[in-house]
């Protein structure tokens, strides 16, 4: 990417933050005393501490496609968000990956204790459904419930719940995974939602079904890149910049993409599967030129 | 209840449990081998090993007094199943309430492990949304729209998760709860689920605002007595018959509306509840006389 146009796309990832990031501050209860405001305060921290929000920017740019209203996708955005929150506050629980730090700040069963932490993860998945399945959402109650259906799809059993189920086998594994199973897993784990989250945006803007599948491709694609990404960062990058422990993957003798195929295949794959992210969004000209820079900044991202 | 009326009611009770667990094992992934075969298999013990189905029973009977197609119904009875089967497995975490016996077999963290636990109660969730959004549940997309917001609402933050933040503050508080406080709680624990049981019934089949109204009443009274007639049978019911340990809130020194009204007064509360529950299912003559059976079972049951 130019530095231009990679300073463009900083500019929009960040603007689709601060919508979604307000959306999910209006639809966060407010924490306090008591339990509900302690519950309240780890649901919070769970959904605001940062990320770069690439799930509500791939809602908010592929609904602007089709001119959808804004206040609608940001809802949108903010239950991709919600829902992705959701996922890390259970993953990092001591029974899953036993993770004691997240973007740089104690992560919630830590900061809080692990009842609140399942708690809080629970109330992030049902506030993701919440929010779709609301008026504000779309008036169209089609559109609303088929968001809902398609996250649930996704989110699940045949998606992100049996992705994290076969990634936690692997760890004990009586061999490494090959890349093939990487690959499935990964697409169940963490590519389902990005791939969703375009999807949605398609479907709140009522695209075609063309349109809509072109955009499904495109979030696949982006979403394999970005695992592949992922691997090559957590194998070579900064501890400070991602705000978490790198290497455990190495350390823990788990087959990766840059373990299988070395760093420069690697590289290579995942430029690839950006070139087809890219390719996806041909029919859409200039208009989805974010979406486009998202695909690029998957790959050459450093955090 | 006359050994008639209660026998006519254990038969329509079995015959909707029957029904609800059809649609979940077709919903419900197949069990197998490797990690996502453990992970189905965790969330089938989850969602199908037994209960007495009052949810189910709840939407199937008040979906039926508006003519609602029946595979439609049995969907969403499964989907509220689903969603009472996540809280258990989660609440039964040790993490939370600690226990190693459910419905007469271990729990799910101890057939299994946490992490499966987690996963398993994490998808059974979202199943529940997903079977609520499919269109198999109902052809109207505004009526599907409607029950995922209704159980969404019912079961997060404001209402089950909550309650279940409220309950475990409870233990370690520094005075015990009051009456108002046990109510405030038990109406988001457990009431709010059983309230929009009836609710989504009422949705599904159309209920106008006048009977749909009704029906939440109903189902909130109805709530009300059976959280009433838990404490008096964790006070003075049979292990064996209730298929899990007893006395654990007065061991604990829990507050619950046995040790503060006294058994009695708590036993005229939940009579007087259950009263309240039939006089809101006037408007619907003797077809409702199974829901109103219902009400009656919930202050005379032995487990």
């Amino acid at each position: 990417m130019s530095p231009e146009a990679e300073r463009a796309f900083a500019a929009r990832l960040a603007a689709s933050a601060r919508r979604a990031e307000a959306a999910l501050d209006a639809a966060l209860p407010p924490e306090g005393a008591g339990a509900e405001g302690r519950l309240a305060a780890a649901m919070r921290r769970g959904a605001l501490a940062g990320g770069k929000r690439l799930r509500a920017f791939l809602v908010i740019e592929t609904a602007a496609l089709f001119g959808a209203e804004e206040a609608g996708a940001d809802r949108a955005a903010a239950a991709l968000e919600c829902l992705h929150a959701y996922s890390l506050v259970h993953d990092d629980l001591p029974c899953m990956d036993d993770d004691d730090l997240r973007r740089g700040l104690p992560t919630v069963h830590v900061e809080w204790d692990e009842a609140t932490a399942v708690l809080a993860g629970d109330a992030l998945q049902t506030l993701a459904f919440e929010l779709l399945a609301d008026p504000a959402a779309h008036p169209d109650p089609a559109r609303r419930a088929e968001m809902c259906l398609i996250l649930a799809r996704a989110s699940g059993f045949a998606g992100m719940v049996g992705g994290q189920a076969l990634d936690i086998a692997a760890e004990t594994a009586e061999r490494p995974l090959t890349v093939e199973e990487i690959a499935a897993l990964q697409a169940k784990k963490t590519g389902a939602l990005i791939r969703v989250a375009a999807e949605i945006g398609a479907v709140l803007g009522g695209a075609d079904a063309e349109a809509r599948a072109a955009l499904v491709a495109y979030g696949a694609a982006l979403g394999a890149a970005f695992q592949i990404a992922d691997d090559i960062l957590d194998a070579t990058g900064d501890e400070a910049a991602a705000g978490k422990r790198l290497g455990k993957d190495g350390e823990a003798g788990k087959a990766t993409y840059v373990s299988l195929l070395g760093l420069e295949t690697a590289r290579a794959r995942a430029a690839a599967l950006a070139d087809e992210a890219a390719l996806r969004l041909a029919p859409f000209g200039p208009r989805a030129a974010a979406l486009e820079a998202a695909a690029r900044f998957a790959v050459s991202r450093t955090a």
